[in-house]
């Protein structure tokens, strides 16, 4: 008998209702023969509700007690959880994080998950019952409550599938697969079949909001084979495994896009050594995530350095460079928060020289200007005007005809 | 440096503003000189909005799952409790059941305290803490979840302030203290400078609900000092503690009534040995609370037996009532859910006889006809009509001057 893992995120769970239509989902898994193990996220938008609480008593409130706040979302939803499945006629039993065995580091607020003990779960499965475990949480070896940060009930349910050895880790979200690009865009859009670890990793990280970046990359490590697919009906939605030499041959597998950009160019900075390492440290100091960066040498002793990050994170960047303009005695900042990155992403690119290529001929064909490029081993991004990413969308994914499988 | 335990109930913690108030108090308990333990419920409604939740997955949910999810309802409290201390430049560190040692049976839903182990709460304490405990809750040996039942919240603060031998526990209430009777009833209704566990015992059991009658009896075997005062103000409340010898002079010390009873007559039942106990065998198979028990022989062969229930409890006692008229051969059923019972409580009336016939001759005076009498070393107990309730009580709090000190 197989183990099955599915996870549930917080709109799959929203009230009462949605959670019995996940409980009979995961009946139906369970009657095809498998053991069963729900994750479950905190219902609708309970745990900003809880944000918005804390922040009413402190504006600054300790990580510890916000986790200790944060964990009794998911405690209500397993609980209900099990409840329904009780109530359908099958035996069923919640876990908290730290009951499923699930030990993290003392990260409050971004714990990561250290080793899971499967003694319980085993023991509680093999006596024929569902197991629903909270995810997004665990507990520290002194037994604190810790929360796993962002996207965190995807991990739980990856690392409890890598743990106990589960046939498939099942994904449930509001789409019902991953899109060669966003079907709102391009409406000829396909889903695909597969995708690769790393194609998933990069089409998440380029914005294809399906599963946290996270989460693949523990499903990598571990060889977790995800099933990502929709909580509306029972269609086959894609598998995210390790990729096969054959289809290596694919070379362009989808466009990801992300409109949340924005853009800073220091411009006539020294061209001598520790510049970068200079502007780059002083932005990590303020915990802002840097994405693309690309410096070019125009004037000979002075360079232009350009960069993107979060628009969340541009104002913060911004007076950052302010002050390193002084500092580094520069010609000055230049800030656009109007942009967008392009990407497209795929395995076989790195054995098929060209492709970038054909990328920019189909921005030109489209019009589109591109104002910085930046590659990875199997993808090529670009960054644009914002108000020309659907047109520049549209392009790519007809000129690698990604509506053809 | 003593030790205090504050206890606060839902209502004293229903929103931000409560529980910036009642850190505002806790830290005036600290900055006294004593080490502060806070014991907190659930906030307001939360723990009914919880169960109504459960209802709608399920009519009869587990007790393992329920507890899973109400004891989410005090965590939620203890975070923010911690937060507001916090952010008003104190340490504190908020704790579940669990983590605060305290262990339970494996009863879900009504767990009894096995336990505590004070350790990490004393350390933390002597760091300097203030220390802020999840009530209602504990863990048991094999790391499930339990709740203690009704009243839990006062039962934790008690076990806490004996397990922590604490100068006092603190229960912060509505009301500013224990009173003779129901001051909206009797408007010169004395409030009580001490009270004796026992006499608080039959108080609280039968209609003052001020304390949880299983948290009195655990203070009265662990010796704490109970403190009930009210959380609006800072005036002096009511001790409870032992009785001293000078103090059995005071005859009665208050009145108390419940208006919550009805009273279930079966008429002649044959007078052989075995009646009774199949009876209340019955009743208590069904879960239903007996309180008061008459017996009468009247016709020589046949009794009447008369009992008094909770009116919430009436319709099944009812209902099984019914079914033992034909079984047991008898004359019929009574029924009447309109009474109520009032009582003289005082730990000098063992030794002082005629207290109940002073009562009785009151209650006569007042032209209130009793309909069954129950008396214990300490209390004089009388079901009459519940239109007669106010005049009784009034008519008994004169006749024993409890105006006066």
């Amino acid at each position: 008998m197989g183990i099955v893992v599915q996870k549930f995120g917080g709109t799959s769970v929203a009230d009462s209702e949605c959670i019995k239509r996940v409980a009979r989902k995961a009946i139906r898994c369970k009657e095809e023969g498998n053991q069963v193990v729900l994750v479950v996220s905190a219902m609708g938008r309970s745990t900003n509700q809880m944000i918005a609480l804390a922040r009413e008593i402190s504006a600054n409130p300790s990580p510890r007690e916000m986790d200790m706040l944060l964990t009794t979302g998911e405690q209500v939803t397993i609980s209900l959880m099990a409840m329904a499945l009780e109530d359908m006629g099958h035996s069923a039993i919640s876990f908290t994080g730290g009951q499923a065995g699930i030990v993290t580091d003392e990260f409050f607020g971004k714990g990561k998950i250290r080793s899971i003990d499967t003694k319980r779960m085993k023991e509680k499965l093999d006596q024929g019952n569902m197991l629903v475990v909270a995810g997004f949480q665990g507990i520290t070896h002194e037994g604190e409550l810790t929360t796993l940060g962002r996207g965190g009930s995807d991990t739980t349910a990856v690392a409890l599938a890598a743990a106990l050895d589960a046939d498939v880790c099942e994904i449930y979200t509001d789409v019902d697969g991953v899109y060669t690009t966003d079907p709102r865009v391009v409406p000829n859009a396909r889903k695909l079949e597969f995708i690769s670890y790393d194609e998933m990793l990069e089409m998440a990280s380029l914005g294809a909001a399906v599963l946290q970046p996270r989460s693949v990359e523990y499903a990598k490590q571990y060889d977790v084979k995800i099933h990502v697919r929709s909580s509306f009906n029972d269609s086959l939605g894609t598998i995210v495994r390790e990729v096969s030499e054959m289809e290596k041959n694919v070379i362009v597998n989808g466009v990801a896009f992300d409109t949340r950009v924005a853009k800073i160019t220091i411009a006539g900075v020294p061209d001598i050594p520790g510049v970068a390492m200079n502007i780059f440290n002083r932005l990590a100091k303020e915990n802002i995530n840097v994405d693309m960066i690309v410096q070019s040498n125009h004037k000979g002793d002075v360079n232009d350095i350009s960069f993107t990050v979060s628009t969340s994170e541009s104002k913060v960047a911004l007076t950052v460079m302010e002050e390193l303009n002084e500092v580094l005695k520069a010609q000055g900042i230049s800030f656009d928060d109007t942009v967008s990155k392009i990407s497209i992403v795929g395995a076989g690119m790195q054995s098929n020289p060209g492709v970038a290529a054909s990328m920019f001929e189909a921005l030109a064909e489209a019009d589109v200007n591109i104002q910085m490029i930046s590659t990875s081993e199997i993808k090529v991004s670009c960054i644009i005007a914002r108000e020309e990413v659907q047109e520049a969308v549209k392009a790519l994914h007809d000129k690698f005809e990604l509506e053809r499988k």
